[in-house]
């Protein structure tokens, strides 16, 4: 493979996403070079790689996203597939995971060869059906001609702009191809001239923000000032009711109050979410104080009162909505995929505009538990919600809203978002700012970034999160004094250690970091050893999902018991027992290569069967007469529990699950 | 008023719905008069009367559900007013409640001759609106005209015909005039000659049950066998897969299964419970056991595993269904009102046909509790969703699916669905059967049921569900031995006394009933007291939500508390302390003459504020270092609780509400 566009090298500057310009107001940026060589997340990008986006070029022709486009080029006749407003983004999300994939040094050239096929394909296609003034959009070209930017509650067009920017920013960052680019910025273009307060400009917002941190990024990688003032446009008419008053109310859309002034994360989590987003963009590149701190509000608010252990966003099915604080049902929860991928973008933004660990311990939970979950361990399976509970006997209604793993959705956000942040997550594990590098998640491989007076090239070797020690090699640092950051997890709580070259490090954590600063020479070896004792954790007692409960978790992962692992049980009817020792064993088998967690249990006998499941809650039933007499349980048969790790739920045959599990 | 169609003199003949034919298998029959004098629900009854049903008809003008009519009259013109399918229910619902008020003798003489007017009017325009094959459905006429019976799953056509059946035969019962029952015959007949298995015949079901139970009722009105028949061929045909796959699954709309194999209730709750109130009615008609064994196996599983404390129905919003079997969330509660009531005809129907008292109780709790919460205590205003839990800083989405009443809604199938239940209420108080005459609800007024030899009149005088004691007077005893069997609810538990002029009657409660079996002179005096003691609920362990909790309850009143008697405190903080006692108080204020149970809790001061609410179990902070720890609470502030009647709830300021309190 000789492909010049194409950098199999690793020096080449090859940029992920979010790249800051010189004057970003990030105290940290992301790294110039990333490359994950092993590991835990080689074997998920593997699957990414070679089973989900070869495969997602096929459920896109399948499900008729490409046929759509084709009748917007004129190049095809019939009905159009779908009725979803937002189907090109499917395909635009899947592109812009061709583009991070194309810059995966680990790509074999035969799969390059086709991607890169596909996306000249798509691209010419793309071009074709783009209208003269820059309009694109097929759902609108082929079914409500003529309405364009008429129906910015629900009609998606800004957001699938926004995915196509991306897309565009995502190949031209990995492959220098600027086909993409060429279709995207007409789109922006056009945006730019139709949105706006001035005369004959549309003032108005789209229903489901994206648009702006896309043209945050084609700002960034442009240079045309008019991009970013859009985005500040988007973000400051947000919240006036531009949208009207829907179904859902305008918490849905976030159009209840501008951002600034809200103080709680509302409506849909995924909308809220790439608003933030963009908000963050926003002030990376302006420096306006009051979108970070806005930023940081919600970003509390939701973290304290509406995020799942599993960093999981989102109560609610109907609206797919962030609930009212603690209220987090395990089996209803919707937490889906897509919402967990932007929590993760939200955070990272926020770590690189702050410094503060906490924003990379939630992208760290999200990335392991809440997102992970989203994608079956062989790849071939998505899903949309993701529930920390479901039940014996649950009876699938069907439809994307069910629990469980399906090749593809009606509305499949979902997996293409999945490839993008897989495709792209080198980048989510170094930054480096003025005085600091910082190593935030612990992922094997070579990870280069720039600190005062040059750059600094890591490596990193770890068989994290299954094993605690995490190795880290100094290769290249400029010569001066600066601090080398390591992120200690809030789980790890007092059990950690430091070494530099053998010995032990100065200091201690603070503040979630363990930083040392100190003129490295290059060659030096650290060694950071993690706890990863199997622990239980307890919910916030307002949370009433999980009352009287516990999880179990061993270093960033929740896990979780499934009926595959206790025949002969019912789930709904388990204890755990919180006194007795967790243990930690290794497992080779159906879930391939995992770290289980075992603890002890009973089985308790299933109550009288009255025909009234509430009644006394005294201990006997003489008490009650024929009334049932409840809430008092027998010890019950002695279970052996073994735990598995929740991102791999649901790989096996169809069973009960629960994350939170009833204390004896 | 000397209108002769109006039944005002207490002697006449005058059924309520379900009038079993002679050859029935009913083991118990409605009451062949019955009226209430007062007490509880001649208060709601009153409301109703009053406020609810001629503000429903001001309601049906603004939404537009007339015009809409007018439109398909051809009188009209303009656009249909609303988009839902199902808006001629609306008014048709309306029309039924209309019928049953007419029958009520505390109807003012110038509101019934309104009524009257109001009632001929939409007879007049139905009429009009009616093709002259029979078929009438606005939204088709107007919107799909050539599309009749062409979109059954969603069309609600046959869900529509059979509320104006229902009307009708309201109408009928209750004044004899016949106009909309020609109406109705027409539209039914239509329906008799197009569905069935024959040639040329559409051989189909509803996707929303309701044309099963109505055209029984059209039978045992009219005499006409055909409706019977395609009652049982709707029953038959269902459950084979003729609806289709839809998002929701074939189990939303219980084509999963036919009903004589089905297992458990599943799905869309007021779909599956209105499709079982036509089972039992054609089991009544027909006595097909099957049918009977199937409805009492579905109500047993619904009952047993996903029913809340209020009787209240469904768990689920997105597709307003059951959830798995206990799951039972509390705060995202769905409780449709319309299921309550679905769940009462059920009920109801099961305790006809069985003559268990188990049917009765749930009747009864559903009435006062899940049902009751529907309506504002000034009838003004109506809830679609009956949450057993708001919490503290609960923000409105709006739209139907938030909780707190509204004046009407756009889906508006509640509203008239309460009026039709407390216009009809006098007719679920006594039942009549072979040797037994049966008095299952606690409701003052005079009653007369057919037993053998004759009729069997009663005057019921109480308190109830404010106090226990039950005065029962029989007035008129047919010649000959039979049994008044009083009905021992599950709650009453072992502190029944019952006594016949004066005396301690014999025997004592058995199968939920307390049974006198003697030959009656007429004249007697009994006296049922049933202890009213403020008590305590535990809930089935299985029902996650409501785990460490326990519930308050009187009699058949569920309690609640909220925010508008605790100023000061969160409710999300507040613990119960279940060992001091519980206390009963009347008290006249902003909620009218209610019973309020005090109790004694605590205020327990809010956990230290972290970012991440989840940590620790372990007792003190120091194992956490930086984490936090949770599930550790302190004794917190003594607080003392004020319970209100769940049915109240609401009627003042928004604030937090609970039935299930967390114990200390």
């Amino acid at each position: 493979m000789t492909d010049p566009s194409r950098p199999s090298e690793p020096g080449r500057h090859r940029p992920g996403p979010v790249r800051p310009t010189a004057s970003s107001a990030l105290r940290l940026r992301p790294a110039v070079e990333a490359r994950i060589t092993g590991g835990f997340w080689a074997g998920r990008r593997a699957v990414n790689r070679e089973v989900c986006v070869p495969g997602g070029w096929d459920r896109l022709q399948e499900a008729g996203n490409l046929h759509d486009v084709e009748l917007a080029a004129g190049r095809a006749a019939g009905d159009p597939a779908g009725d979803l407003p937002f189907l090109d983004s499917d395909l635009y999300k899947w592109l812009e995971a061709v583009g991070w994939t194309l810059g995966d040094p680990d790509l074999a050239t035969a799969a390059a060869g086709q991607l890169l096929a596909r996306l000249a394909e798509s691209t010419e296609l793309l071009a074709a059906a783009q209208e003269p003034d820059g309009y694109l959009d097929s759902h609108f070209q082929v079914r409500h001609p003529g309405e364009r930017f008429a129906q910015l509650p629900w009609g998606h067009e800004l957001y699938c702009a926004g995915h196509l920017v991306q897309a565009a920013v995502a190949v031209h960052r990995s492959t220098g191809e600027d086909g993409l680019l060429q279709v995207a910025r007409r789109v922006a273009d056009l945006v730019v001239a139709t949105f706006g307060t001035g005369p004959g400009q549309v003032d108005g917002v789209c229903g489901h923000p994206e648009i702006e941190t896309a043209l945050v990024e084609l700002y960034r990688e442009t240079g045309e000032q008019a991009y970013l003032d859009r985005a500040r446009g988007f973000v400051d008419r947000r919240g006036h009711g531009l949208l009207g008053d829907d179904r859902f109310g305008r918490q849905y859309w976030q159009d209840h109050l501008p951002v600034r002034e809200a103080a709680t994360v509302e409506g849909h989590a995924v909308r809220q979410l790439y608003l933030l987003a963009g908000v963050a963009d926003v002030h990376a590149e302006t420096g306006d104080p009051s979108l970070l701190a806005a930023c940081e509000r919600l970003w509390a608010d939701m973290v304290a009162t509406r995020t799942y252990l599993t960093g999981g966003i989102g109560a609610h099915h109907r609206d797919e909505a962030f609930g009212d604080p603690y209220e987090l049902p395990d089996e209803r929860a919707y937490c889906e995929t897509c919402a967990a991928i932007a929590s993760v973008q939200l955070s990272w933004r926020l770590l690189m505009a702050t410094g503060e660990a906490r924003y990379a311990d939630l992208l760290e939970r999200t990335l392991y538990n809440g997102f992970l979950a989203g994608l079956s361990l062989d790849g071939e399976r998505y899903s949309y919600v993701n529930p920390l509970q479901v039940r014996d006997g649950h009876v699938a209604g069907g439809g994307d809203g069910d629990p469980g793993r399906v090749p593809w959705f009606r509305c499949a956000c979902c997996p293409p978002n999945v490839m993008r942040l897989l495709a792209s997550l080198e980048h989510y594990v170094l930054l480096g700012g003025e005085d600091t590098v910082a190593l935030h998640q612990y992922v094997s491989g070579e990870y280069t970034a720039e600190v005062a007076g040059g750059r600094a090239r890591l490596v990193v070797a770890t068989d994290y999160p299954w094993d605690g020690a995490v190795r880290v090699q100094v290769l290249d640092a400029p010569a001066g004094p600066w601090t080398l950051a390591l992120r200690v997890p809030l789980w790890a709580g007092e059990g950690v250690a430091l070494t530099v070259d053998g010995e032990a490090a100065a200091g201690g954590p603070a503040a979630g970091w363990w930083r040392v600063a100190r003129v490295w020479q290059g060659g030096e070896q650290l060694l950071l050893t993690l706890p990863l004792e199997p622990r239980l954790t307890a919910a916030d007692p307002r949370v009433d999902a999980d009352r009287g409960c516990l999880a179990l978790e061993r270093g960033p992962l929740v896990y979780c018991v499934e009926s595959a692992d206790h025949p002969g049980h019912r789930l709904d009817d388990v204890l755990l027992d919180a006194d007795r020792p967790l243990r930690a064993e290794a497992r080779h088998g159906d879930l391939g290569d995992v770290v289980v967690v075992l603890a002890t249990g009973s089985s308790r006998p299933r109550p009288e069967t009255t025909w009234w499941p509430y009644g006394s809650p005294a201990p006997t039933a003489a008490t009650m007469g024929t009334g049932a007499t409840r809430g008092v349980s027998e010890a019950g048969e002695a279970v052996r529990l073994t735990a598995v790790p929740y991102f791999a739920w649901g790989n096996r045959a169809p069973g009960a699950m629960r994350v939170w599990l009833p204390v004896r």
